[in-house]
This record gives structure tokens, sequence and C-alpha cells, in this order.
């Protein structure tokens, strides 16, 4: 017999373990829902795909979560949600919220000013993708983007306070903060890692959106709204599903969810 | 009518653009040679996959490249150089060189001390393959190898001669330099980029083995060993081959290739 609907579980997927940081931010607000995670570790990362590689690659994972019965799909990804989140849309009948959306409607929503900065992976950023958003509901915000490609590797090598990272992060920001942003979007899964960091970097008169806590906003709001919160309220079910399980996965992986990994498996998606 | 073997062309892989490095050390020393490029742009980075995705895809690769009719074949990866360099030996019939065995022999043809530092990334690093390809020549040798993860997107963003490369660099080198080693072993073929930087990281006490060029050296001696070398005078034939053209390839293609990069085809294997 077929699962409730409202019973059914989340579908997060995103090219590798970045999207973990939007599973965290969901467990976190909503502690009955159970969760799918799928992570395409074996192809990431997508940040430097072309656009016709990246939504082939998104319609096989948002695939394979549908045979799971997903009551929602969660768009974990920055890259995909910049360049197939229409295409997702399209495809499918259940809900598809995304990154990107949540965190443009989360930035309109903070800043006074109407100066947003938005640091992301070049591919979301070449898309114009977080100004569409901003744009279509604030047609007077400006918004400011920087690529930064190496704060991704910095946070996958753990120097997540490191002089380093805090000379890239100043270079990156340089531009961006001569704009008198009041507001800075977070436009990358791994970057809630560095929040603290981004935070001093950017000084206190600038506000940071977390893209992953801003999408689990979005995901409650829209349960309540579709009648699809799940009645549970017992210990609920999380799995994740990898393409590859790379060196150091658990210990990375542990980081970005906050808390032990357990049910984890490999799958071979088209390849 | 199939070509001569000795007109045939040289073929060279990698899981991205990295082996271009390797493909520009060939066209110095060998300007009569005919080269087929084959990168996996649409799944790399190798660096951070299992042994067995590794394995698959490489095979993968050499099966295209025999369709090509090639007469030898250069692993210029030194991530499939330690993980899959022997399966490819036992699968094909031409001889196949690679980067790791290339760099151990020239390290330990270039040290004195016998103290060898080895900077690669964690993939290599953990296949420990550097350190047997030295052993099996030397066992009197030590090896001290570093992985450092952030080279490649060091170098991606273009940051060859910036403040944060040299912290990092520091970083990484401090404790192979702590050993008193007197040769360094390059064992990414990203890292030729930066040989001006770690050439003055590592300072005048310490030789730099390039892998590339060390591979170079082997190939033109196997190919008039096995009486192998193109005859043609004329101007040679190059053709790259990619499983996805992403941003800036022709920009950064061209940066590791010294040379303007034409005849660049896409091409999908398996996916």
């Amino acid at each position: 017999m077929p699962l409730a609907r409202a019973s059914r579980p989340i579908g997060v997927f995103d090219s590798g373990i970045g999207g973990l940081t939007v599973t965290r931010a969901l467990m976190e607000r909503l502690p009955f829902e159970d969760i799918v995670y799928f992570g395409d570790t074996a192809r990431v990362p997508y940040g430097v795909k072309s656009v016709s590689t990246i939504e082939q690659f998104t319609h096989q994972i948002v695939d394979f979560l549908l045979q799971h019965e997903v009551k929602l799909l969660v768009i974990a990804c920055n890259t995909m949600a910049a360049v197939a989140a229409d295409s997702v849309r399209r495809r499918v009948s259940v809900p598809v919220l995304d990154v990107i959306d949540a965190g443009a409607r989360n930035a309109v929503a903070t800043t006074r000013s109407g100066h947003i900065g938005v640091i992301a992976t070049p591919t979301t950023v070449n898309s114009n993708a977080y100004a569409r958003g901003v744009h279509a509901l604030n047609p007077e915000a400006r918004v400011y983007s920087q690529a930064c490609p190496l704060l991704v590797p910095l946070v996958e090598e753990g120097w997540l306070d490191h002089q380093v990272t805090r000379l890239t992060a100043q270079e990156y920001l340089r531009p961006v903060l001569a704009e008198n942003i009041d507001t800075l979007v977070l436009g990358c899964t791994h970057y809630p890692l560095l929040k603290p960091l981004l935070a001093q970097e950017a000084g206190p008169t600038v506000r940071l959106v977390d893209s992953a806590v801003s999408v689990a906003e979005q995901v409650a709001g829209t349960l309540i709204e579709l009648d699809l919160a799940n009645p549970q309220r017992g210990e609920p079910n999380y799995r994740y599903y990898v393409t590859d399980i790379p060196l150091r996965f658990q210990t990375m992986g542990e980081r970005f969810l906050g808390r032990s990994l357990k049910h984890l498996e490999m799958v071979h998606l088209g390849n």
C-alpha cells in the first residue's frame, strides 16, 4: 500500500555533499520529517560543467528520487538551481523548492538599502539567477555578484578559520563591499561552514543570508500550506544516497551535517 | 589502409585539462609526433573519487583512444597512473607510459641525499605510488609525501603568483622541507604552472622534478627503442577530445598548453 502523501519523505539533492548543510537546516526546522538525500559525488563539482551536462545529470537524480516517492523536492545545489530548476518544475508534479529562490526572497526581505551582495560558484554567478530572483521581487534592488571558486576547496580542506581562507575571502569580498551592501547572500551550500569568518570579514553592517536556512523555512511554510506536514512524532528516517564514496567522505559529511552520517548507500546513475 | 605503426599518433589522457602540460612537454620534445588528447572534463576531478570508479572511467578512455589507433599511451594524470596504470597495461598491447613511473625514475636519478619530497593530490598520496616507484629503483631512498588539495583550484583560478598561493605552498611544504629533501617531485600535472613559485618556496638547495617533462623524455626514448618515431617532417596533427567544455576552458587550456588550442571536440563516454 502506498504511503499517505504527508507521510512520504522530503527529497533533497546536490551535486555532492554541500547539500548536507541544507539537510541539517531541514532537520533542525522540521524534526519530524523523513529525508532522502542524494549527492552525485562521482560527478561533483557541477559548478564547472556546461549547462546541458548539468541538466542531464539533474534529471537523472530527480527520476531516482521520484522512485523513492518523495512528497517535495529541494534543490540543495545552487548550480543546479540556477541552471535546471525550471526544467525540473516542468518535469514533476510535486512541489520543487530551491536554494536560489529561497535565498533571493530572504535577501529582499532582509535588505534596507536595497544593495545586496551575492557570493557563489562561477556557474551560479554566470547564470545570473540570484539577480533575476531578487529583481522579480524588487526591481529597484541592486545585486552585486562575486564568483569565489576557491571557497569550496578551502571548506573541503577544513581550513574554516585559516589565514589563507581569510585572505581569500578578503580578496573576493573587496569589490562587493565597495558597493555598500547591507546584505550578503551565501550562494553556495558550502559557505555556511565559513559563516563566522565571512561575518567578520563582511563587518557588522552587513547581514548574512544563509540560503540553507532560508530554504528550510520555505519548506516548512509549503508543508503547512499544502497540508503535507508529516503527522509522525517518532524518530524520523534519514537515508543518504551517493554515486561514490570518496576519501574523507564520512569526516567531511559529518562536518557539513553537524551530526553522525548513517544509512549511507552507494548507487550508480547512468554510467 | 591502416597507417604504418610509426605514423600513428600518441594517445595522451587525463581526467581534465592538467594533462595538457604533459602534451606541451611532448610537443616540445617530439615536434614531429601526432597527438590525440583525451580529457574527461565532465567527470573531473578524479582525485576525490574511489578506486573502482577511477578504474572504470580510465578503461572507457583507453578504449576510446585505441579506436583512434594510437601507437603508445601516456597516462598524463597522476591519479589514474597511481590507481589504474597496472590494469591498463594488462588490457592493451601498445606501450603505456605514465607520469608517476617517469617522475619516480627522474627523482631517483636526481637526488644525491636520497631524501625525496612528493607533492600531489590526496588520492595520489594515499595510493603511495611514488614511494613504490622510487623504492623499486632505490630501496635506500626516503620519500616524504604531502597532499596539496588546494593547489589545483589555485592554478585553475589563475593565482599563479599570488600571496594566497604562496602561503598555501608554505603550509604544505613546511613538513616536507623539514625532512631535508634535496629533490621535490611535482606529482600533479597542474603544478608545472606553479614551478616558479614552488622553486622560490622550496629554496635553492631543492631540485624540482617535473613529471610532465620526465614522461616526455621517457616517451622519446621508448619511440627510438621500439623504432616507432614518426618519420614525417611536416606539421604534426593535434586533436583534443573532452567530455565537456566548461566555463573558461579555452583560456585555461591555452595557459596549460602554452599555445592556442584548436581542433577541440566534445564526445560522450558511457553517460
